[in-house]
């Protein structure tokens, strides 16, 4: 079974060096804009409510994979499905960040972690009664940190 | 541009009716079971210290789409793209669910909002420090709990 997907529109970043961009958007401030193909405008309706939204896009400079990786905020191999890392079975990224305007078809962002020219494929409302959790767990993420900490 | 995604497992879940389905994990504590494809298992090793897990999924059983639509939640239209609604361009959905235990390309889950057989895309490890924001608004989601606290 295979799905098409095709891009909403097109996230514009300062990031053109894959070696350059932020590696999550709580790590960066930098802006960037939205740019919704005209056909879909209709469908932003109401997202200027939202403080923060989000985006699901392709990792487009992301070929291949492997399911052992070390992950870049990390020395050690994990396991692909444990990490962020950009190079998957389905490239599909995933992003919150702060929404700074709404015009037409066009949103500025702020926390932007993603290259220049990333095909968006959706947009949906960042809402905490559904997308935050509490006793949470992270795993490497976790015990890394405690190692920066020592 | 076109994407072609192919899932990497599926998930099972107790709602095989759309309308009985809860509309968000964090309405729901129902369980269910990801199966991930044996070709790709090698990539939920660490998986296991994350108490939650970010799943992305194609809505199967949604064809077709509306620019403006009424959410599950509110009585008024709505911008497709403020809104959680399974009928989107590309279709593909995402919750954050608890994850109950991992053993080998298994995975017990609970806060399922998700229909049986659903084709899973892709898992991510939920991590506060990327995924949860503050100084949230959430537009007519907010306005609706005012008006029912009323």
């Amino acid at each position: 079974m295979e799905y098409v997907m095709h891009p909403i529109g097109v996230i514009h970043s300062p990031f053109t060096d894959k070696i350059k961009t932020p590696i999550q958007p709580s790590r960066s401030t930098a802006k960037g804009t939205i740019e919704i193909f005209s056909g879909f405008a209709e469908g932003l309706a109401d997202v200027d409510g939202f403080s923060h939204i989000i985006l699901l896009y392709v990792f487009h400079c992301s070929s291949g994979y492997e399911l052992r990786v070390k992950p870049f905020l990390d020395n050690q191999l994990r396991g692909l499905f444990a990490t962020r890392h950009p190079h998957r079975p389905n490239p599909i990224g995933m992003s919150i960040v702060r929404m700074l305007s709404c015009r037409k078809n066009v949103l500025e962002i702020e926390g932007v972690d993603v290259l220049d020219n990333t095909p968006l494929l959706d947009i949906k409302p960042y809402v905490p009664d559904f997308d935050v959790k509490t006793g949470v767990r992270t795993g490497w993420y976790e015990v890394r940190n405690m190692r920066n900490d020592e």
